[in-house]
C-alpha cells in the first residue's frame, strides 16, 4: 500500500428558490444551487477526490441522482459514508485542498466554519482542510452567475 | 529522488463524422472528438499529467499536432511512449485519478474497460487507475455539447 | 508532519493596453491580462496551490486586491512571500506542475525562462517546475480570447 492522490470536480446551476449549501453549511444568498441532493458543489468535489484516490468510482455511482433516498440529502451524510469507505480500505485522509469558483457571494467569512464541518465528517483536523475561492472575472457560466464550480485534491495515506 | 505530482487537462470539440475515443476505447455515439490524433481527451490529460510530474514538457511538445506520423494515431501509442519516458527517468506510476466532463453519453458501463486499457499501457493495475465523470449541467461549451474536457492527476514514485 | 498536496486555479480577462505577465516574465502580445497586480495567472495559481497545501487561505486573503501596496505589483514578489510562509511552517516545495489554458500566443519558447523565474522565487531547481499549455480549441471564454486560465498542483515535504 502506498500514498494515493485524488482529484474531484463538480458544477451546479444557481437559481432562485434553492438553498446555497457550500462546504457543509448554508449560506444566505438570493440564489442557491440546483440538484437532487443539497447540491453542495464543494462537498461533492471532495467526495469525488476521496473516491477517486482509491479508484472506487464517482459520487454518481454510489449515490445515484435518481434514488429517492438521496433527494435533498445533506451532503455531509454522503461525505461521512465516503470516509467510512476510505477507512475500510485501510487508508486515512492526509490533507484536502479545494477551490470554489463562484462570482458571488464572498465566502471568506464562512471558510473556517466550512473547514470545521468537513474535518468533522472526515475525522481530521480543520488544518488538514483548505478552501480557497476565486471569481471567474465575469466570464463564462460562472462569470454570468448561471452556475458555480469546485475543484478538490487529496492525499490518502495507508494506516500504519 | 522523491515522490512527484502531475496534473493534466485537455479539451476537444465534438462533431459528427468523428469517432469518440475515450480512455483508449471507442464509444458508439452520434458525434466524436475532433483532433489531429484520435483526439482521446482522457488519454491526453493522463499523458500530460505524467509528463508534467517529471517536468518533461507537454503532449504538444512530444507529439506535434502538425506531424503526419501522429495523424489519426491511437493515443494508447502515445501513452505507452510517455510511460517509457517515465521508466527511463527512474520512476514508476503510483495511481492516476481522472475526471471526464461531458454532457453525453453516459460512460459508466465503459469505465472498467477504459481502466484496463490505460493500466495495460502503463504496466500498472486497473485499481491504480480511476475514471470519474460528470456533466456540466447544460452550461457552457460542455453543457451545450460543443466539446468535452478531462482532468487527470498522478503520483510518481522513484524505483527502489 | 506529512507530505501535503495543493491545487490552485486562476483566471483573468485579456484586454488591449495591458502587459501579458505569465510565469514571472513579460510576453510580447497585443493584449494582456487585466487585474490589480500584474495579473500573472500562472503565478497566482501556483501561489494558491502552495498556500492551499498548508491550509493558509488563498492569495486574495494574503494580498487583497483592494490594497494599494499590491497595485501593479510583480507577482514574483508575492510568490517569494508565499515561499517564506511555507518555509516558516517547516515545509519545502517538492515539485509543481501547471497547465496554462490560453488560445494565443504560443508559449513554448518562453517555458524554460518561466521555469527559471519560478524556481528562483521558490529556491528549487527548474526541473522541479513544470509548465504545460493547451488551447481551448476556440470554445468558451478562453477559446474566444476573452480570458485565460491556469491550474497548478504541488507537493510539499516536511523539512527533515
Ligand atoms: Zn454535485
Ligand atoms: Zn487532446
Ligand atoms: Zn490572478
Amino acid at each position: 500500500m502506498k500514498i494515493r492522490i485524488g482529484h474531484g470536480y463538480d458544477v451546479h446551476q444557481l437559481a432562485p428558490g434553492y438553498a446555497l449549501s457550500l462546504g457543509g453549511i448554508q449560506i444566505p444568498h438570493h440564489v442557491g444551487s440546483v440538484g437532487h441532493s443539497d447540491a453542495d458543489v464543494l462537498l461533492h468535489a471532495i467526495c469525488d477526490a476521496l473516491l477517486g484516490a482509491l479508484s472506487l468510482g464517482d459520487i454518481g455511482k454510489h449515490f445515484k441522482n435518481t434514488d429517492p433516498q438521496w433527494k435533498g440529502i445533506d451532503s455531509k451524510v454522503l461525505l461521512k459514508k465516503v470516509c467510512e469507505m476510505i477507512h475500510q480500505k485501510g487508508y486515512l485522509v492526509g490533507n484536502i485542498d479545494s477551490t470554489l469558483i463562484l462570482e458571488e457571494p464572498k465566502i471568506g467569512k464562512y471558510v473556517e466554519q466550512m473547514k470545521e464541518a468537513i474535518a468533522a465528517c472526515l475525522d481530521i483536523e480543520a488544518s488538514d482542510v483548505s478552501i480557497k475561492a476565486t471569481t471567474a472575472e465575469t466570464m463564462g457560466f460562472v462569470g454570468n452567475k448561471e452556475g458555480l464550480e469546485a475543484h478538490a485534491v487529496c492525499l490518502l495515506f495507508p494506516k500504519e
